[in-house]
């Protein structure tokens, strides 16, 4: 190796490289998975394994490729709130509510009662009931906006209701972790988190668009020469980092910050201005979760059993939990919102990192909740391609 | 405050919230010194002092904001480069080469001299040559860019010096390392750094010209939905990585970068979507600047005495030394090029951290090079609006 002096000085230099090599890897794979007929996204995340420590090791996840790959979700959500009217949401709010609360009880009851059949304790038994209750907005998103199926009832009724299970799966990891620490739960602070959650819905859900509907302005009024792109980031940013902040995942927040700006629609066709950057993000998203998949872990037969154990059992009881709530929109949009409901994605992931955080779930029961998140992830948007295919 | 289990464990959510308000703060800073007639620029820097460490305290820099500040100037050279085309580059070849050469060789000699009038070893006062030497064709761009005179023969002029200056301040700083570390020079490695440079920029500005012009398809034949961007932007990240990787600024890449990708304009008006990632990642390049700046160091007397000094030096020695290249251009145009090349921006604030690690520039002097780095910048692009206006 030449002895290069100022290289060796700029650890920002490989980061950079880690990006370039990301992406193109994402869109490679992007590329490929389209060419044989299959969901985009799973090309982008078996892209980020391929890349990743546990096969070529050409990038290691980090701190930025994190915020990058977290970035890429919350301009995901935030183009899906784009798309989302106040109204439309109104209208499939009861359904959505019964799919999202029956999917969050019975995965939940399911997965502890397993934990405390295999003898685990209180605590990773509520983990892995938690972990199995939560579900990914941003994978279906993502196989709707492909599909062009965003602005269907099945769509929003899935949008509604994991809005739904990220409230009430905030409030089963606030009962895991009070149980880890203290064995006991705090019950007023559980109900002050509730409050904030559902304060914090309602004010920009109803407020924030109220506002925007009678002043679009507050977009187009500066003389920013990007108005009105950077404004509706910023609200982006702003409103996901206070979701983030009350204990909501950002895409929450980003996904409310798309349904207000949508309010200003008439006046300016934004979704053109975010394109690019729709573009941009997201595909660290997905190559994220291939990259942080230890696949050395899950090898070894044990956990291999326990994943494919656990991820039956995740499909099944949220197929089954969301249906009084699916089949209301009738057969063919019913199947769309229980099977669009299944890939636990990122959150999964999430959970059970709390979880090792807090020292209650062991490395082998990480990779597979992480594991489980991942097989619910890469074997659904096929069918939900098939069932959402016109006869 | 109260419990919320959730929130603590995300440090992703506070990168999120410290994105948020610096795009926010360097926005008004922006719309602020636009309304009352001031380059937008300089209102981010100043936004970004604001919020930061040295102020307010908001938001402190960090691993991301600082990729975030890197991929702000990599994309705002980028879209430089997009209005450049070689055949303008070979135009103002020959003055840009003697602007380049003579802004490099006697604020280097002056800063050096200065350096060892007053008593410091010769690896200090090479690196406050060094530093005296640098040229930031950030500022300096996004100046042109704001008043819309890319396009003209000085803007092209400070571009082609600025690649040039970058050439020489990478062998300056070699050297300068080389003492700091062993009292002698490698040649070889000196040697081989050049040759790697030069080498660098004849293959990507002639032949990756010369291959996107015959074939443009290549960043249209993919089935991404999101070509040409994407591949564009793949393009412009790893040409700048690999820049990085051989010692020059990733910018230089990025500026390449773009001449290839302006071959296929024809084909695309890829500005169109490159304009919204043009949007969001610069301002945290200026913002950043302001971050960066440690105004308790500067305030002792004897560092605000040293940052005068060596910010008289730095403009006068490059305003002489560029002078001879740019008034072949006339008087009016070589006034705009010569001031052009005054602003040090992050190039001196990177030289002087390099300097830092070496050990032989101390805190003081470190300050004082950042302090001048900022004079520079800060004072500069007002003379250069009013040079470049229409009379």
């Amino acid at each position: 190796m030449l002895s290069l002096p100022l290289a060796a000085e700029s650890p920002v230099a490989g980061v950079v490289a880690d990006l370039a090599i990301i992406l193109l890897a994402a869109k490679l794979g992007d590329e490929l998975f389209k060419r044989i007929g299959q969901p985009a996204l799973i090309g982008e995340i078996l892209a980020g394994l391929l890349i990743g420590p546990s096969v070529l090791g050409i990038v290691e996840p980090g701190e930025t490729v994190e915020v990058f790959a977290e970035l890429g979700v919350v301009f995901l959500l935030f183009w899906v709130g784009l798309e989302t009217k106040l109204s439309d949401m109104r209208e499939v709010g009861a359904n959505a509510g019964l799919a999202g609360v029956g999917g969050v009880i019975l995965p939940f009851a399911a997965g502890t009662a397993a934990g405390l059949i295999f003898g685990e304790s209180t605590a990773t038994s509520v983990f892995i009931g938690s972990a199995l209750a939560a579900t990914s907005v941003g994978i279906t998103s993502a196989v709707f906006a492909e599909l062009g199926i965003l602005a269907t009832r099945a769509a929003r009724t899935v949008l509604g209701a994991a809005v739904i299970d990220d409230i009430l799966a905030l409030l089963l990891v606030a009962v895991a972790v009070g149980i880890a620490a203290e064995g006991g739960v705090d019950v007023a602070a559980i109900a002050v988190s509730a409050a904030l959650a559902f304060g914090f819905i309602a004010v920009f859900a109803l407020g924030g668009t109220a506002v925007m509907r009678r002043m679009p302005q507050l977009l187009h009024a500066p003389r920013f020469a990007e108005s009105p792109l950077l404004p509706a980031v910023i609200l982006c940013l702003g409103i996901a980092a206070i979701a983030a902040k009350i204990g909501l995942a950002a895409v929450i927040g980003a996904f409310l910050a798309g349904m207000i700006v949508a309010e200003t629609k008439e006046q300016h066709p934004i979704e053109d201005e975010i394109a690019p950057l729709y573009a941009f993000f997201p595909p660290f998203f997905f190559a994220s979760i291939g990259l942080q998949l230890d696949l050395d872990v899950l090898i070894e037969t044990g956990t291999l059993l326990l994943v494919v154990g656990l991820s039956a059992l995740a499909a099944v009881t949220k197929l089954i939990g969301t249906w009084p709530g699916a089949r209301n929109l009738g057969h063919r949009e019913g199947r769309i919102v229980a099977v669009g409901m299944v890939p636990r994605g990122e959150v999964g992931i999430i959970v059970a990192g709390i979880g090792a955080a807090s020292g209650v779930v062991d490395t082998e029961l990480f990779a597979a909740i992480v594991g489980m998140s991942i097989v619910t992830t890469l074997t659904v948007p096929p069918f939900l391609r098939r069932l959402a295919a016109p006869d």
